[in-house]
Parts: structure tokens; C-alpha cells; sequence
């Protein structure tokens, strides 16, 4: 069967984001002042598995061996 | 008023996305077998706004001007 997956990678809380930050700091510059900005990554995917259990077996494989770095990243997976 | 926005951004339908096509190939080499994958950035701000209407208008000038390309991206803005 072919599913589909929506899977999303952030920092976990309290990880230092330079990249949100330098965000944050453009956006003031052109003149939108942000109380918080936080970034995460989206992979929206479609791949075979044989049921629903097995298909969110193979999306959090996926995620721990290559979408996620399990030491800074929370991740979740969400099937259609 | 302190509003909540999540703005989506992704490249329009068509767009060539190397990044994509590499995470593809590497997820194959783990094992994985894709049949395809999209990928998107996502941002959760927070920004005072006077009105609703207000606060939508804001998340869609960042877009336009900083967190989008509309020459290549699609983005979308909900306000929670």
C-alpha cells in the first residue's frame, strides 16, 4: 500500500538556533518586530509498507537514521 | 495583541529541488524506497498585531519580503 507522510524536524527546546536568531534580526530591520521565531522542516513523503504500523516504522527509521540528528532534533511523524 | 502565525513555505509545483532529489538518494542507500518526496520550511512566529486582519497582513509582508522568494515559493500564513 502507498502512504504518505508528513514529517517534521525542529530544534529541540532550549538549543541555541543562530539561524532563528539572524531571522529575527532581519525581520526587525525591515521593520517586523517578532516576539519569537522558531524554524522547522517539513518532509512530506509517499512510500510503500505492507500496513499503517509498518509505514510508521519505516517514517521514524527514516527520521533517526537520516531527517533527524536525535541529539538536538525532535521529530514527528504524521500519516494521511 | 500577541498573535501566533505558522507560515509555510515550500517551492511552487515544478521547481527543480536538488535537495529533495539528494535526500531521496541517500534515504534509497539506507534502505528506504521513496516515490517522492517534497520538503518545506516552516516558521512559528509571534508578533504583536492590532486586529486580525492586522496580524495576516504583517505574516504576509515577512513572506514577501524576506522569507519567501514569490518568484519560486508558494507560502501560506495561519494564525492560530
Amino acid at each position: 500500500m502507498l502512504f504518505r507522510a508528513e514529517i517534521t524536524v525542529k530544534l529541540k527546546d532550549g538549543m541555541l538556533d543562530p539561524e532563528a536568531t539572524t531571522i529575527t534580526k532581519a525581520l526587525k530591520h525591515l521593520g517586523f518586530e517578532c516576539r519569537s521565531l522558531k524554524q522547522a522542516s517539513v518532509f512530506e513523503l509517499e512510500f510503500e509498507a505492507d500496513s499503517r504500523q509498518n509505514a510508521t516504522e519505516v517514517a521514524q527509521g527514516m527520521c533517526q537514521r537520516l531527517l533527524a540528528n536525535p541529539i538536538i532534533h525532535d521529530y514527528s511523524v504524521v500519516l494521511e
